[in-house]
């Protein structure tokens, strides 16, 4: 019998209402029999990263999201695309996270998704990221890819609302169900 | 006659004794008649940028370092690689750069030079970074690159010692005059 | 008083009735006063790279396109996107030229037009060229690029009829012409 | 018991002697166990891919190469690196080779390794490698990468020779083993 898989949601808009936060709220719905979400903290509460400050100690709020990504079973991390790349604040969590030991995304089942209000969708912010988790060895979903573009005609009052897009998504949870199990 | 042009440096290690504070602080020495440095503040300053803070209103260290950077002649970043990519705290001011108007980086001429203790001197960083001014409308130097490798045995007790690196460093930064004339 | 530019056109698709090709037939009647332009032979006429192939002396196809972008006042690069990047037969044409001497593109003038049925337009195929043309030397216009998704529906019968496609690639060309003076 | 497993090996270096092909050569005396290997034919044969070349019919070396990498379990890809990218002629045999069905990468464990005469190794051709391989859906093996500097100074008459070089391979290819597995 296939045990229950839980996934964390990494969401790296830290506006409030952000079409990011819609996406994530939106996935639990979305997603196939056999799988529970946890939001992971915002990553809006990591200091900059410097190897003085690492010296000094690792911040709890590092340390608690390194945990939560251990234990689960798969990663999905959203992000909007900031100057065709993602955003500093999602970078600066991965090189926190890329200096815990054992660091928690190696071997890790990971998918991303990304959005705009172009039409690109992000997708410069993913290729970006993808190389990156390379580098921490995870276990990227190669296909099929969430580039959501004109996401802001797709989510109304905080709700994904587009029809479309819904339908995809989950697909791309159920194939992401899959990848990980 | 040539008027004295005016850099300004940005060094994206938060580290005391830095690789790349050396690098930057040897640049005065390595850079041909009429040119002055002036360092920037440390981005490390900049809370994470979000739509919402922006909206409260720019923190005073951003508008400052748009300031220095608008008037001066040229701009050098000094960034190491983290996880393949440039640090986060650097993709921050970055992004807060871009929201303000006039933008300080459209057209102005950028020199990027990237230092790691390993061999391929923070390439995959540089790439980043070069895409990622591009969409600022940088005008960047495409050669010669200043990619350093092995930056550990080449600066000793936080001074840049490597004679070759200081030769080479010399060649750019005349290049960059050149360029930015 | 402004002198004629000339910009020479190298389309990267070798298909028959090409959207590159119904894009670089547009262009002249879109560029603004001043310009004139010339296609390039097709690079789907150079042999595959090698050094080999090279010391038996340069084929006269790869000479003749250099010394065309030599005299050229700017060019014009349009190409698909083949799997997440440029197609082969571009970047091969660019390997044999970067091997003449002097290498005919180090400080050119460069526009990219790319296009692809899907929603993105080639924007993928883009920032590989980019990269590339950076270790050319190339003088790249930065803004606005040109990323036209959905060709399929904006070129019928081998003409390119969308109307603002057309008004997008004027205004495109106008900004080109004035950044290659 | 651990079945045997066959590699193909693909060398994107058209050049006779050349440092690609001696890497290649070196890797059946560094593989583990339970490992054997298989050239695949000269990605030189193949046409300049074009939609009307397909239509006319699928070269016959192309069919064969998307044959033996399909019944293989696991594709070695070597290559150089021109101009900031992988070589021209590598990336027209991946074009031919998307379009075949089945697409015979989707899947399939791939294994990098670039070399080049410089410091940096190829690891610019590799990142644009990955990102292609992606769409490909191949299974790339993450770490250890291979990234071979100073090529030209590690292969004598043909045979790869540098000692620390061939052990770091075997070692790759032991991960790659058991990744394939």
């Amino acid at each position: 019998m296939n045990q229950t898989l839980k996934f964390v949601t990494l969401t790296c808009s830290l506006r409030v209402g952000s079409f990011n936060a819609a996406i994530a709220n939106a996935l639990p719905e979305l997603a196939p029999e056999g799988v529970i979400f946890e939001h992971l903290g915002s990553p809006g509460l990591f200091p900059h990263y410097s190897t003085d400050t690492e010296a000094a100690g690792f911040p709890a709020e590092v340390l608690a999201m390194a945990e939560s990504i251990l234990k689960a079973d798969g990663l999905i991390i959203i992000t909007p695309e900031y100057n065709h790349s993602i955003p500093g604040v999602l970078k600066n969590a991965l090189d926190w996270l890329s200096r815990v030991s054992p660091q928690p995304i190696a071997g890790k089942p990971v998918l991303i998704q990304s959005a705009s209000p172009g039409k690109l969708g992000g997708v410069r912010a993913q290729i970006h990221l993808r190389q990156i988790l390379g580098y921490f060895d995870a276990r990227l979903l190669n296909k099929p890819e969430a580039i959501i573009g004109e996401v802001s005609e797709k989510v109304t009052d905080g709700i994904l609302t587009d029809e479309s897009t819904r339908q995809f998504l989950s697909r791309q949870l159920t194939a992401f169900r899959d990848f990980a199990r």
